[in-house]
């Protein structure tokens, strides 16, 4: 199938240049072209030098645009670049929706219409599965879990026992949503477990990564707001709340009890201690260390996580001690002959 | 099914205060209180004010105990309302125990009385499960491991071959256990791999989190003692040791043959170089690198990891380099100063 | 099954000491002998004092072969070791590769000779299976995939639709091949996902931990070169490229589009930032934060990473500077004194 550059450019709300019925069969990278595909490029440095392969069709700015005589203008590249993979996407043939004779799924559970279930995957009693749902194969669905309408889980996922998952949710493979919260009572004999009763409550429009673990509440809920976007490997302990369209990248792990408020960008690597909250529209940077509250709009990084400003001056200053402990050397001398000067002439 | 406030206490060891009579049928946290059920409390801060929601009842110690009319008071609230979940988790039904016929036990696996195994999961031959295991859905039991009496395995848990869970355990969805350790010989072909033919010994009460990874040795034996709690996304290297009742925190990373001690707290991304030793009731904060041997009772943080004192205090002048470094400017002015006075006095 | 240590010694192309009709029936290590076995030893530390248990025969450098009457005298006794275990496993019966009854191949799935395939494993439509691979319970290999010859993978490893893994290469449980890559267009309403049509293209003789999680690419391919071996839960994202035989640590992380060279070797929790190009033959410390791109072989740590020799110097002065601190305070005095002192007089 194909359409042409002057549809997508009416698809994307871009301006047409150039060949308006040339034919667009797919998507390539710029670095990778490809015939009969169009790429996107939003920096002069991506730009193929001449003679080198080039796509199609690019979509592109107004101000690059100069060396290609066919593409979509467009403010942002990148989101109408999307919007022309979803109309492709959405023109591909679909498996029809199925529940696959492999799969268990218990008679006491609910599924909507057009549900997939993948070979071995496990739906429990009491489940309830949205319209459009696809579960992958060997997923594990708990008792009383609740899947929403369209969300897809990829092979393996494992929502146990009562946790809510929204709709036109993404889980990617491997992951866990409610295991046991890490609680415990210490006493001389060991640590006492404190049973684990709450659930987990994923609101729509979530992302998570591949083999995540968000643990359930001790009590009452653990929380995603809608819209958030989770990479992979991240850990999200007991009771945390993380707000809505909030960013976090891989290996996070945020522990017990904190809350995480909306559209924040949280880097890879970064550990947020149980407890503390961290205000709407914060950033922060990769590995760092967050150790207290943030008020809302805070840049942070480093170890502990300081205002990122101050962080680099703080890092910029450490990386000259060498420099910093020789002058101090030095001016210790000077002031020793000072003295000595001073002596011999008094 | 409910129990009276008088009853309770009575099963804790607390002291009444208020109405005895009252029937209790669940709990709930003071956050979110529930009609009939009992709470805890620890602190003033959590206290609800005056018209706030409030539980029937709460477990609470004497001092903080006032503003409520029904309580149960007791020394350590925490393990007392543990011990009330207890009371009422022994009350539920419970699934009869049955392996699925949907699951595959090899005929020359051995199984204790009272087994569950869920659908789809795999015991291998030559492995020999102890009695009232849970084996949940998508599990796997290579060929000759042993999993110890009353172990819960989550759904999708992987125990290798040979690999020995203790009694009382419980492993968390999507954990691998004898997973191959990393060990190569490198040559100027390639890395030449260094076959893992030992093993993993899980000590009895363990708790193992989700998506955790614990190899098998080299040779010999990975060890973790009896009464460890790790928490999810946790490393732990081929022929590490782990002493008994040791916490770790999540997504720590404990490198190949190092030897951890009893009663540690480790807390979450920290990392712990190979072959070091960490004695026993070492306190390690969160996010350190511990890069050398520690002695018992040592209590560190940051990178490389130091006595917690100095590394703070470490810290706290490295976040004053800026004021640092301007005094040093300040004082080499002034030298300069002085000097200049000087030659021009003499 | 035995063989004489005079056989083992030109298996391995060392030097016999002592007995070579003496009976070896496997391997041990130094710390646990047993009888009937052959250890090995590279370091004077590892050998047992006079009296304390000992294997039948070592493996061991000229120099250290003193107290050991049977030997096999070798320049690399690690490599020795190794292929005396290759010797041993090789004897061993293996299981008749078999498709599992219980296992869901696609018969449009192409298969090679001699595959096995365990319980519940999912081989989709198109995907294509080389000869001798060894898929594991538990396993979904995804639609239109390939797995090259010789490959293993264990346990509950996922390799989703269309990714590549090479020949003769090891997937350790739970890894998950070919999740979606972590990429969005973030807009005033929220996150808008970038839809990850590329895939995974693994290399021969790669070994991958468990738990790991390696995307796809956006577009085109996220590749990992011949030959590297990862370690257990490490994150690789969409489109990073990686060279061939480098050796990357447990809990890495390596954010999209990075470019990692050659034998590099990478140590534990270290994390890379996206984009960045690291040259051939670079050394990681663990923990170490790489935020910019590293010349080829380049040696750093800390963070923000920074050469070796340099980041110790700096790290051992932070440490001093509490010293620091207050030598820079008597200095203030000193010269405050001195200054009193010059008015005194003037």
């Amino acid at each position: 199938m194909s359409v042409t550059l002057a549809e997508l450019a009416e698809i994307v709300g871009g301006k047409l240049k150039g060949d308006g019925i040339l034919a667009i069969e797919g998507v390539c990278s710029l670095e990778h072209p490809k015939d009969r595909c169009i790429a996107f490029a939003e920096s002069a440095g991506l730009i193929p030098k001449d003679g080198a392969a080039r796509p199609a069709a690019v979509i592109i700015t107004e101000h690059l645009s100069g060396s290609f005589a066919d593409a979509i203008i467009a403010e942002n590249p990148r989101l109408a670049f999307v919007q022309v993979i979803e109309h492709f996407l959405a023109q591909e043939p679909r498996p029809k929706p199925a529940v696959s004779p492999l799969a268990s799924v218990s008679p006491k559970a609910s599924l909507g219409s057009d549900v997939s279930v993948g070979e071995f995957a496990v739906v429990c009693a009491g489940a309830s599965i949205g319209d459009g749902v696809r579960i992958d194969a060997n997923c594990f669905i708990g008792e009383s879990a609740t899947i929403g309408a369209k969300t897809r889980l990829h092979p393996g996922v494992k929502v146990l026992e009562r946790c809510v998952i929204g709709e036109h949710c993404i889980i990617n493979a491997g992951t866990v949503i409610g295991a046991e919260g890490y609680g415990f009572v210490s006493t001389a004999e060991g640590h006492r477990k404190f049973p684990q009763l709450g659930r987990v409550v994923v609101g729509d429009d979530v992302e998570i990564g591949a083999c995540c673990t968000i643990d359930r509440a001790a009590l009452d809920e653990t929380r995603i707001g809608r819209g958030c976007k989770i990479d992979n490997l991240v850990q999200i302990a007991h009771n945390v709340h993380v707000g809505e369209h909030t960013l976090i990248a891989a290996q996070c792990g945020i522990a017990g009890r904190a809350r995480i408020g909306s559209w924040c960008v949280i880097g890879g690597q970064v550990g947020i201690q149980g407890g503390i909250e961290v205000g709407d529209r914060c950033v922060i940077a990769g590995q760092s260390g967050v150790f207290g509250s943030l008020p809302a709009g805070s840049k942070v990084s480093g170890y502990p996580a300081k205002p990122h400003q101050q962080a680099m001056r703080v890092l910029a200053l450490t990386q000259k001690l060498p420099e910093l402990t020789e002058k101090l050397k030095a001016l210790e001398e000077e002031l020793r002959e000072l003295k000595r000067k001073g002596k011999g002439k008094s």
